[in-house]
């Protein structure tokens, strides 16, 4: 289905899909003075006594912020604020239909990561929690790490919830090929904020009282091909990848590192993968081709193949993996917690708990369904439980 | 009635008093793909190349920011961002109540007027218009000013609305004593952004046919006594204020201020003004006493003193002046204008408009109710109306 002409048309028919609404029916000139002056200066007067009670006594404790400066919209790129606005909005509508958390869009126009980092720093007492959206990198990783002594949880999605999203399926999809994970050989093409977030969450994944172990090898790519150490053109957060990713050094293009690979994750651009790319990997490989809308290979080109396992971000294709299935419960589990940060620990407990929710996957049904209702809660659950506020930021 | 116990519950129970809402039901995958990816990406992209659709396709054509510093809320002074957030959400239930305008609160946490300057600067992409509350003077004169370029509305709620809540109504009352306007004397009691606001727009109000005419003069007084040209101590905004008010340089007092003035304004703390004070003013004067909670002079005393004509902000005495008549209003008329800024003239047809709406106006009603569905209808269509782009910022 082509959604370009009914979702436009929607959002003029909507003029947005977010409303702001009152809890408290306004009757007359009591419910004024109860809600507004005289009666709101008793409740200003004693957030100020006890600064905690802004999160019981205002929308401050059940209120995301979604902020971007549409900077890397969806695979559009850098189209400006106002353009970010309606996916950040569309952020917020699935933040209440999906986890009933309250969130509301701030699109900004800044491009500067100190001005950035200053705007969130000022903005943050309104806010239970603040999910960065579609900040291209490497600004992504400056900006929120300098925001993890804020108070409140501070998280950029197109990193972790991507991140999340994908190790969850992946686990149960080498599990249901057979292979040990200690032992699978991932290849990631997309070096971006998602890509680089993936990559360190496979290289320390299956964390088990206190003890962090990863897959056998993880070989990302670029523009430019593999990513290796000393490679002349590296520098921050590239140069940081290449110091735990690739282990033997491999140089050269995607047909290189596919070579007896197991996993490829696609998080760069449409149609890159084909038929003879795939001939390439190790028996019965299993394929992440996550670019919107146009998948890196399409399922049925990796079916002639003889791909088994295949998800893409597509809604119309079976195995669809979307950062929408993590960030809902991640937040709520975040916000139930009280936490003051969103941990490693947190992360991978989130992952883990997606990783489980399908009770017998198949092939066509490796990972879960966003309506399946036990997947909010589920991970929620155990982002809450996993949150230990000694944990330093990662 | 007293309002503390009651509303701090009526808090807690709601956990605040606004909440986000989709207006648009998500029942299958079919429907996300409409209000998020693949279909949101196609609004982005429209919205990319056609700049001002952004108004037509999301909430910021709608939405209001209510933005404060928390430095000086209600009459409580500087209780930081947190405290604040209970008044600005309800602001904002005010705003989608009487306008049916969605509006959002921002606290934030800055004092330095450029950092909030640039806050609003960044912040502006998502919004259609912006309230400025509870800023303390003179900072709120700085950052009002430097804002009026944005391309959207930005107005200092206590500095206009409040001016707007109180030219109305004085109008009508000063009508019904038999005065003339021009001849017209009138004490402002306290120089902050409210008092300075309506002493700005006494001294030019009659707005008609491009003349403008002011009262008969115009004195303020701050916590040190009668503001004259060249008082030793003025700075800033007091010294403008020198400038254009107190025509024959009066020392002294508010017992000097007051003989034969026609008109008091208490903008200021409760209880300062007395029935002696009363006493040295014109025949049947005019008394506004708009401190909150306690009035500057409660109107059973007053009447001892023989005043007919009193106007308080609270909701239990006849004629509440507040500026809640006014915000929603005025920013639905600038709003539907597409205005990019609120003028001179905009706030004065809004003071018109309100002086009119009661048609009879009688000693106990010469202030309109905030629930008489004539006020916001009438003061947004004399808003929209008296948009003129070409008018500049004063």
């Amino acid at each position: 289905m082509d959604y370009e002409e009914p979702a436009l048309k929607l959002h003029r028919k909507l003029q947005g899909k977010l409303e702001t609404v009152s809890k408290y029916t306004i009757k007359n000139k009591e419910d004024l003075s109860m809600i507004y002056t005289p009666g709101v200066g008793a409740v200003s007067q004693y957030i100020s006594n006890h600064k905690e009670a802004v999160f019981d006594l205002t929308l401050k404790g059940r209120t995301v912020a979604v902020i971007s400066d549409g900077s890397a919209i969806l695979g559009l790129g850098n189209l400006g604020p106002e353009a970010a606005l309606p996916v950040m909005e569309g952020k917020c509508v699935i933040f209440k239909t999906f986890a009933g958390l309250d969130a509301f869009p701030i699109v900004i126009n800044a491009s500067e990561p100190e001005r950035i980092i200053d705007f969130i720093r000022m903005i943050a007492p309104t806010f239970a929690a603040i999910n960065l959206e579609d900040i291209s990198a490497p600004r992504c990783f400056e900006i929120e790490a300098a925001l993890q002594n804020l108070g409140i949880p501070v998280m950029h999605d197109d990193q972790h919830a991507t991140a999340i999203a994908v190790l969850g399926p992946l686990q149960a999809a080498i599990k249901l090929s057979g292979r040990s994970w200690f032992k699978t050989k991932v290849v990631i093409n997309g070096a971006g904020a998602a890509g680089s977030a993936v990559a360190k969450m496979l290289s320390c994944f299956k964390f088990d009282k206190g003890y962090c172990s990863s897959v056998s090898d993880v070989i990302v790519l670029d523009s430019k091909g593999i990513i290796y150490k000393n490679r002349e053109d590296l520098s921050g957060y590239k140069k940081e990848l290449s110091e735990f990713t690739n282990k033997n050094s491999i140089k050269g293009d995607l047909n290189t590192a596919l070579i007896n690979a197991d996993v490829f994750i696609g998080l760069s651009k449409g149609g890159v993968l084909q038929k003879n790319h795939i001939r390439k990997m190790a028996k019965d490989p299993i394929i992440f081709a996550l670019a919107n809308p146009v998948p890196e290979i399409y399922p049925s080109e990796a079916k002639k193949a003889g791909v088994r396992f295949i998800a893409t971000g597509r809604s119309d294709f079976p195995n669809q993996v979307n950062n929408a299935l993590v960030f809902p419960g991640l937040f709520l589990g975040a916000i139930k917690a009280k936490a003051k940060k969103i941990t490693s620990r947190m992360k991978l407990a989130a992952a883990e708990a997606l990783a489980g929710i399908i009770k017998k996957p198949t092939i066509n049904h490796f990972v879960p369904s966003i309506f399946d209702k036990k997947v909010v809660k589920t991970i929620a659950s155990a982002v809450a439980s996993a949150y230990d506020p000694t944990e330093g930021f990662e």
